[in-house]
């Protein structure tokens, strides 16, 4: 397959360039990510102002941009633009820090991803759980290709995975987990504090808070060491409310 | 109801000052939101720099911030931290502009309403088609007012509505429909240019195509001249998917 390869860590983080290095061994890749970390910018697009895009070297990759923009902005550059051909598959990672639960609205790896089902490709966000920055990733990147393996002849232009690997090693891991996602809360949300003048200012800061995670969900499939596989749509129309409410004399 | 209001355009906007001085008219009002405009944001997070409220005068508000971060940031403030209570309803608009099919993802507006609903609190987005500067937006918050009326007994924490407004005079609205998100497309995405050196750069641009949006969606009725209504939730889990692949051999 010709499959895209982006991120929201940015083109110099280990996470892509392992990918990048794996999977080159059974598929054509290309690389188009952010010159810099664009973590939690979620879909945001750049449109106030023009975007840069450098040719640089990855190993593995048939062609490897860098840009100034985010995930979203990346794969529209790399789709409409920047590739020769439009790719079989995207996947958005390996990202370094897990996407779990309702987190993946907020997350630049996950929109990236999103972004190609918006334009018809197959897509798939990979994260580690595990947040050391000089990670191997080669690992990971091998249990990504095997997934790629297992679920190539199911993808469809309009449906993303959402991949989590636990962050623990590879004997422990005990498997992949078709799951859905949950709603996940976090605890001491803001700190506030004084500036040297006096002034308060704000911390944004949080601990997730999964004590009520026993249902069968992304959270708790990692924290039981599985791979968690969520397949996730873009549709965000609660349907269950359309039929209830459809009575109501309003409409 | 104890309500708050929040946007993305900022807290000089029209949209959130003539909603503010409607919706006080039966209604205890707050409203925190970004001291400048932060469109197509998303579900940003500041989490990486401090944040700033100050105080600030709006008409029919019983209490008022700015601060310098996202629509998610406010909300995370105002509720944890700048607020005397826990609101009832959470809305973010007026904001210029709508918030259709699947650009609700990309929308600072939806993702302040969306923050309200992970924090338990019902939450309506609010937008007007019209893109004009200097618009009055006291009909809309009218039209607000009376949807807020009519739904206001069936309100759930975790149900975010999503209403787009015509861009059309009072007369001509036919009235609410309930009705669910369209993917939206869109023609001539990207321009590419030289700069004075003779080096490339790229423009993010569109035009909706909503060529075949002949089924009854949020943008087939703003085309009929309605207010669409469509009840979101945070859940991206693609269950007919999940349900369909639960079979493969790797699972």
């Amino acid at each position: 397959m010709v499959i895209l390869i982006t991120n929201d860590d940015g083109i110099r983080s280990n996470g892509i360039r392992d990918l990048s290095k794996v999977l080159s061994k059974k598929h054509e890749i290309y690389v188009v990510a952010p010159d810099r970390e664009r973590s939690a910018v979620s879909h945001s697009l750049t449109l106030h102002k023009p975007l840069r895009a450098k040719e640089v070297e990855i190993q593995g990759s048939q062609g490897a941009w860098e840009t100034s923009g985010t995930p979203s902005d990346c794969v529209k550059l790399a789709v409409y633009t920047l590739l020769p051909k439009k790719p079989d598959l995207l996947i958005s990672g390996i990202n370094r820090g897990a996407n779990l639960g309702t987190d993946v609205l907020y997350s630049g790896t996950v929109a990236g991803a999103m972004e190609g089902a918006f334009l018809g490709i197959p897509s798939i966000a990979v994260s580690n759980v595990c947040f050391e920055r000089k990670k191997d990733y080669t690992f990971s990147a091998s249990l990504t290709l095997k997934l790629v393996d297992s679920i190539e002849k199911i993808l469809e232009p309009e449906v993303i995975f959402n991949v989590n690997i636990p962050d623990c090693l590879g004997e422990e891991i005990k498997g992949f987990r078709l799951v859905p996602l949950q709603l996940r809360n976090y605890k001491n949300l803001i700190e506030t504090r004084l500036d040297p003048k006096g002034e308060k200012y704000y911390w944004l800061y949080g601990v997730p808070d999964d004590s009520t995670s026993n249902v069968d969900s992304d959270i708790s499939a990692i924290k039981r060491n599985f791979v968690s596989v969520t397949p996730l749509h873009w549709d965000l129309t609660d349907k269950f409310s359309l039929k209830k409410i459809k009575k109501l004399s309003i409409f």
